[in-house]
């Protein structure tokens, strides 16, 4: 055991998107469990585009970490001391303790996981919030009906492609939205889906028109960003819409430049009777063992499939975040291994 | 009787803001009343903003009136010649037959008034599609909280101004915004609105901040146009918003030039789970008799407050009809005198 507890802490509050230097690396004591504690060590580290919203700063109006405290995010960890009757040494658990090799928990916010009924680091993408966030929004936000039109932005990307396997599953015609040639044969030839977006084309607007010819009943909105207002004019009436992120807009401090097409939004609520809803996981979790009891048997078998780059390194932790938000980020779900 | 039926029809689908010459003046022979008919006489001519949404090329979806056809709209009619078994001759009604002296019907969209019960214009205005509005709007869409804070824009318009008077009924702070000192004056004096809010004034911003300090609970939307994004920044986390009308965007084609607020209106829906629903009086009509169970008594009885316009001449109606959108509109309810 080392005799420190590395952690990358909150240095600053970014303004537009995180740098480096938002980040301070430092290291302290190893905490010790007091009774009815246990001592947890991270092995994986989740990489999520939301946790730019715990930085502050940005979008978003929930809470934010402290300036000093170690950067949020979920983990997987081992217990290496318990005076926890609920746990012991060599348990597994998928922790929220974020960015430090060490830290204590009296359990209320662990989740025990059994590494011979799915991989480890399932707990931190399709069998973890990832999957969550996709199965919730499928599931509890709108009533998605069958043989209706639902289009996915970002479907390639971890929780999107959830989502797309989500609404084939119950039988939606899924027309999946992403970035590249590379990732729209993902979505063809793996995910299945009926139809694929390149938004990155030149004739975006074209494939959108091509891909829907009976227009969109619903929407499973996962990126933000000037797509949107092209495909908000194919909503039918009564088109449901549900907003389970917004990468693009994370890290905007100040309205993009025009045309204005708030209105147009407005007047499409208005007169087509468009739902907009919005959900947050943190409110939901009381239906995590609703998911789980959903999807472990999928994941585990292969039925619904899923990517994932784990990356090596504690140190690294910092630029693997920042690359979800240059560009550069292949869409599959990024794990850090301690 | 003349020998002829004058009559207002659409000449040309407007781009952006109707003109004259979007509507031909034609003169055709009365219309005979089959068995099971009536033959009207319009004698009122209800002005509104959403008549705009019938001539097509706005921003509506909903059907449009055909090239040639009677402007529409809701007018007060006394029946000139009954076949019909529950008419007679000198009843008066509400019809929608729009912009024509004479016109047939078969009774089934016709809404018998009485002169003794409310005098007839109420039932262009308070006691018809304008108070049904505000009343559907206030009542059926959302629950809003006693003791929150409600937001009217277009405040001292004839929708507006019911909306005011429906949330101080119902036990809400009601915060008005009018354009205009005149404006401003009516909504405190008369409406007794808890703040008003003048969004021509060059401290504009200075007052919706002033007027809220606790944010917006409720925000009923009337007007569209640059307001909005100004009032939205004050949402609180499950605000609720209903959109009765955008009258600043009836005739856009365009979207307006930026900054572009629709990625900020998406983070608002997102992370303060603002509610924004909206409703079209057609679908609703059936709620009419419990609207008028309760308002008339409010009505005649001077507990609920109006302001109208009557203006004289069949010939007038055109120019009345864009008086709306150039901004010379006093607020009051327009309503023409064959």
């Amino acid at each position: 055991m080392p005799a420190t507890n590395r952690k990358f802490t909150l240095a600053a509050r970014p303004e537009g998107a995180a740098r480096r230097s938002d980040f301070a690396f430092i290291e302290d004591a190893v905490p010790s469990p007091a009774e009815g504690e246990v001592l947890l060590r991270n092995i994986l580290f989740s990489i999520d585009p939301y946790q730019r919203n715990l930085m502050g700063n940005g979008s978003s109006e929930w809470p934010v970490i402290d300036i000093g405290a170690p950067m949020g995010g979920p983990t997987v960890a081992v217990i290496e001391e318990s005076r926890h009757p609920g746990f012991a040494t060599g348990n597994y658990v998928q922790s929220w303790s974020g960015w430090q090799d060490y830290a204590i928990s009296d359990g209320s916010d662990l989740r025990k996981l059994d590494p011979d009924t799915a991989p480890l680091p399932t707990a931190l993408g399709p069998l973890g919030l990832t999957g969550f966030t996709a199965w919730y929004g499928m599931t509890n936000v709108h009533e998605f009906k069958a043989g209706g039109t639902l289009v996915i932005t970002g479907a390639a990307g971890s929780v999107g492609s959830m989502a797309v396997q989500l609404g084939k599953r119950r039988g939606l015609r899924v027309v999946g939205v992403a970035g590249g040639k590379d990732k729209v044969a993902y979505l063809k030839d793996t995910l299945g889906v009926d139809a694929a977006i390149d938004y990155k084309a030149e004739d975006f607007e074209e494939q959108v028109r091509r891909a829907l010819p009976e227009g969109i009943d619903a929407l499973f909105e996962n990126v933000g960003g000037p797509i949107f207002p092209v495909l908000m004019e194919h909503f039918n009436t009564n088109a449901k819409m549900v907003i389970c992120g917004t990468i693009s807009d994370y890290s905007e401090t100040e309205p993009p430049a025009g045309p204005n097409y708030l209105p147009r939004l407005i007047s499409l609520i208005h007169y087509r009777f468009v739902d907009i809803k919005a959900f947050a996981t943190p409110f939901v979790m009381h239906l995590m063992p609703e998911f789980l009891d959903e999807m472990t048997p999928l994941v585990v078998n292969g039925e619904i499939t899923y990517r994932e780059d784990l990356l090596e390194g504690f140190d690294s932790l910092p630029n693997t975040f920042m690359t979800l938000f240059d560009g550069t980020h292949s869409g599959k779900k990024l794990i850090v291994k301690a």
